[in-house]
């Protein structure tokens, strides 16, 4: 059973906590969203922070309140940089959450997410194709966009949160924040989210951005919440996916 | 001679066509513009991705209905992954467009343009510098934009177009698409295209959206139909080149 | 003490001679911010490219009129164009100017500064933190953001300026030139400029555009007076950060 638990007054406290703490939230992000999502951070009021070397990413993560790795556009150096972070992440107790993009198309992303995985990321943010694929189940993806309507996984969500201890922030039309057998329902947001690049990966560094001052598991109701109210009036100052995406970061800000 | 063969009808029935496919675009992007072509893509109705590292560039390519590969911000990691994705695509007889950014400006931008050349675009979407260059003469370059106007350029078009067997989609003032002695103009369009980054970039990556459903000659023409529409009715609703690239992804998914 | 001689005039006029000119400024820019400095380079009258490569940074570099190099993202395939191309500017007398995007909060982003710092920067643009830094005193850096207001590194500023023979361009609320003893103020703009990634890098690559066309002091006084007045302009027809980023490249393109 999924429960809509959601409440606008938890989620607001959660944003009130991050803008109190401008929370440096450190990413190692992907080249297309790196902008949108600095600048969505910088909205709802952390202090965010791009930096992927190797030679200095764990150096950074240990500077930061919470750390968000996405791989969306992967490759040695970067993935070197997150594995150094990540486990950096682990050994301070640092909270981080992971968006797997793409994870089943490729064998790399496959094989990376397992190896990210072993550092216990305190939230996954996915859709609901990824979410299959990383829990098992082929079939739900296309290139990076999803096939399945998040309903097909939160099943797949649960056994996911069970196998790794994460919270599950499982994104679509309606979202998901999964922790264990708990499932609770976010709804909302506009369709509009779909017809930009960017708004899975905004969510996931507000995933970061609240870590840094709640738990996983309101964490990520607050981002996922945030996004879905931010969404919403964001397009109805719309005139398309280009003005929605501008915004959605005024949206986030206020 | 260069006919005026523009119809709305061509276009508009490809982008109906790519409307209805939504198909996986596979794009090897550059730094400066990969959030505006995926937002162009994803308004213009194909399904976008970023995927670059040779680990996976190949098999992704597989998964693709048509492959983008766009030099601007070229380095060895990024070439590895192109000349894997271009073999992969030709090997499948999968179609594929590339951007020569820059191409002559510098001796690396010229070889890596001959390694890529070899794996036979079925289009090639450049400006008048890099069609110059890449026809064997110089001259018409500066660092990444031409000096030179599409017009001074259709021959050498021509010539690249007989030399490659791919069309030639050459932009500018007046776009043209070449194939062999044949040259469609196409006009319209706005100055303001000249003054925001990544418009090449995106008419090359909507060239790949069409030419999942189309081949490469109406495809081009197609893709460069739409920016020129889409341009011109952007720039009747723009204060500056900055409001500009905003209003043309929302011109580009109406 | 610090003096105030903005003069509308004196950067009105460097403006005008970039856009009679059109300078190719080579940048080797950061992951989060090219494609906005791109469009404000474009919009500021400019010709920018952004070419990282080691391949051919340093050839490249030999094209342009000024160079701009920015460590916001930097890793070693980017730090090795970096000198390249720095080590060219010095040995032709091109005009260039660093960034050194959170300078100070790990050992490789200062290791990195000290050896392109020896290339002899015509201009140093950076915040109180980084100037802090860079002039050796610790404590004003939170990630990539300052936590010092930039009249308490006007000091620091005359220092580093004294030891590199570089202009310093420290920005803040308020803004200071530093040549040597000598700091001319620069006030105005909006607070708006803190909420949206980017404003940094962009003066960075505006002092780039200027120096192609005017001495290190003018220039820099010309790019941090450009950004305030359209600063300024932007935030009045602004609803949140995501739409004062878009006005902010139409203001600077009047």
């Amino acid at each position: 059973m999924v429960e809509d638990r959601s409440s606008d007054a938890a989620w607001l406290a959660v944003r009130a906590r991050v803008r109190a703490a401008t929370p440096l939230v450190h990413n190692i992000a992907n080249h297309v969203t790196m902008n949108v999502t600095a600048n969505a951070l910088l909205a709802f009021g952390a202090s965010p922070a791009m930096v992927h070397a190797p030679e200095e990413a764990a150096e950074f993560a240990a500077l930061a309140r919470a750390l968000v790795i996405n791989i969306g556009t992967l490759d040695a150096t970067f993935v070197a940089g997150m594995e150094k972070a990540a486990a950096r992440a682990q050994a301070l107790g640092l909270p981080w959450t992971l968006d797997p993009v793409g994870v089943g198309a490729t064998a790399y992303r496959t094989e990376v997410c397992a190896r990210l995985l072993a550092f216990r990321p305190s939230v996954i943010r996915a859709n609901a194709g990824e979410v299959l694929a990383l829990a098992g189940q082929a079939g739900g993806q296309r290139g990076v966009d999803s096939l399945a309507a998040s309903e097909a996984a939160v099943d797949a969500a649960r056994r996911l949160s069970a196998a790794t201890g994460a919270v599950v922030a499982l994104t679509g039309a309606v979202d998901y924040v999964v922790l264990g057998e708990e499932a609770t329902a976010i709804a909302g947001g506009d369709p509009l989210s779909q017809r930009v690049t960017g708004t899975g990966c905004i969510a996931t560094a507000l995933v970061g951005a609240c870590l840094a001052v709640a738990e996983p598991g309101p964490a990520a109701h607050a981002a996922l919440s945030a996004m879905k109210a931010a969404a919403a009036g964001a397009a109805r100052r719309s005139a398309g996916p280009g003005s929605f995406a501008v915004a959605l970061i005024d949206a986030l800000a206020e």
